[in-house]
């Protein structure tokens, strides 16, 4: 089959490897009809976070179930299913808990054998990991394309909503114009119903596309004064903040801008952030919530939204490429002409 | 009337100063029995953080109302009271929320014309800010001296308790055996309930405390391995932790030891905090939570607990000297020779 090996910094190639195979009774086999080129996958890209030269990449794929261990209860083959970035047993603590990335059998996918950007994946924990897509959702190519991001972004995104404890009808500031803020946008507005979604960023495109997922107020963060100007619209800061870029600039801003007693949840990889700033954490009682997003948790419910078509996250895919063009689609996102790369893959 | 003054670094001195007046028809005038020195006042003894010399020092007091002003209704003439850190209307959105540290009109002690180590305090916001002492505290000298710790020690560690989610029958961490750190151990073990409180510091003496005031268990902070052990005897971590130190060593301890989805509270001020380990933060869906204490908030419940008998921290007031040695307290607790110092007034 093909898979996607990085070999280096800006060095992404598809190569031809074996077939997956079952070496667990809990495994499947998945045979991916989508994927995705993740903003996090830039890290290693761009040479910031260290990645084993040979590995195979990716971690957002759906696709159709090929064959599945002895063990496997829940899905079978032929079954179109998500995976989460994240394989998880299902039954530890922390997975009864929702916290699926802290499972104690969990895994990313990334090594030397399985990444999520190739035409088969070997999926362990298949009952823990896989969510079944329902007919309207797999058979309908808008939503099953769609279905991508709720591998990653949509539920991270959405995590940060939730970390930040938003509620219908209230305000949240969501700081990133990047395809997780767009996606946590989304989930404010339309999933929980929150009823003052300020989106910051400082690409017009993509803030026109946060005001189409239902942003009420839009900032540039650019501009000089964007957090006093925040503050002076929410008379004081917002109880809810979502962090979505991960670097000093956004979580000094996400800070500034949060109303006293409220949270602020920071869904990026921390990789630029050199200094949380603890002062006003400290004096304003914020919490500062880590947020690396057990999507499988949410998996059921925002499959049933994108289902209902409350929730359609597709516009932040906008870059299509066959599978073959994959280190096309880096170079995109990479050099910010693409929001999210998807990859047809069968 | 006498007043402390601060000079400059490791000057302190007790002068003699105008009585305070009221001046505004919220005021109260409030002559002190007991002050205390905060550990938090050793940053401005030590030069780190900037303080104006000429300032009056102190925020933590208990006395008795001499006089108030017109527009005064829950405090009189002759009512023992303990005042808060934070002076705090009672009235706005954050004093109405529990979030008194963020009142509106807020105001902490210690500047030209106001402080705590002093004979009398003017007081503004009085009925916002003062808490009546039932008699059974007034009148007994044990409860009246260990008053003068819920205006800032025992309301901060017990926030910090609050802050970190314990739960009666749950497991805490609190890394600190400060006057701070060994009052959250007396918050979570007589207050909460929590069922194993365990306390982490490196004075012999003050763990010995921990353990009187109810720790269950007791580690060493010096001793290498410190937080795997931690983790060894807890599978994993605690679902709530309380930094009470302040700096960049106890802010890694706690969240090492912070079992994934859980909460670490920071109570004291970040000083010495270069840099918060966001990665494990991520990575663990931690909620770190900056806490300055709405002590305000938590007054007439620890007042009851103190009038019951629930909890003594009394012991934490280790050196008790007259108002006129101030000078001696604050070298004795720069010296780690005292844990808190009681200054007796009137």
């Amino acid at each position: 089959m093909k898979a996607t090996i990085y070999h280096g910094p800006h060095d992404i190639r598809v190569e031809t490897v074996p077939d997956p195979e079952l070496r667990e009774p809990t495994d499947a086999i998945v045979r991916v009809t989508r994927a995705a080129v993740c903003g996090s996958d830039l890290w290693f890209y761009r040479g910031i976070a260290k990645f084993t030269p040979g590995s195979r990449t990716g971690h957002e794929f759906v696709g159709i179930v090929e064959a599945v261990g002895n063990d496997v209860r829940t899905v079978k083959p032929g079954d179109a299913v998500i995976a989460p970035f994240v394989a998880s047993d299902g039954t530890c603590e922390y997975c009864l808990a929702g916290l699926q990335t802290s499972c104690v059998h969990g895994s990313f996918w990334g090594d030397e054998q399985n990444g999520g950007q190739a035409e088969a994946v070997r999926v362990p924990y298949a009952d823990g990991t896989l969510v079944r897509m329902p007919d309207a959702v797999a058979h309908d190519r808008r939503k099953h394309d769609a279905a991508v991001t709720l591998s990653d972004v949509m539920g991270t995104g959405h995590h940060g909503v939730i970390g930040a404890g938003a509620k219908r009808g209230g305000t949240i500031v969501i700081v990133g114009d990047g395809a997780v803020g767009l996606c946590a946008v989304l989930s404010a507005a339309k999933e929980i119903g929150v009823e003052r979604v300020i989106a910051v960023g400082h690409n017009e495109r993509r803030l026109a596309l946060a005001r189409n997922f239902g942003a009420t107020d839009i900032f540039n963060s650019h501009e000089p004064g964007v957090g006093e100007a925040i503050n002076q619209l929410t008379r004081g800061g917002a109880p809810s903040v979502v962090e979505a870029v991960g670097n000093q600039e956004s979580m000094d801003l996400a800070v500034e801008v949060a109303r006293p007693g409220g949270s602020v949840s920071f869904v990026g990889v921390p990789h630029n952030v050199k200094q949380a700033p603890l002062r006003p954490i400290f004096l304003k009682n914020l919490a500062l919530r880590g947020a690396l997003a057990p999507v499988r948790e949410y998996l059921p419910r925002l499959i049933a939204s994108l289902e209902a078509g409350r929730i359609d996250p597709l516009p932040v895919l906008d870059l299509n490429l066959p599978i073959e063009r994959v280190a096309d689609g880096y170079a995109a996102m990479d050099e910010r002409r693409a929001i999210k790369v998807l990859l047809e893959v069968s």
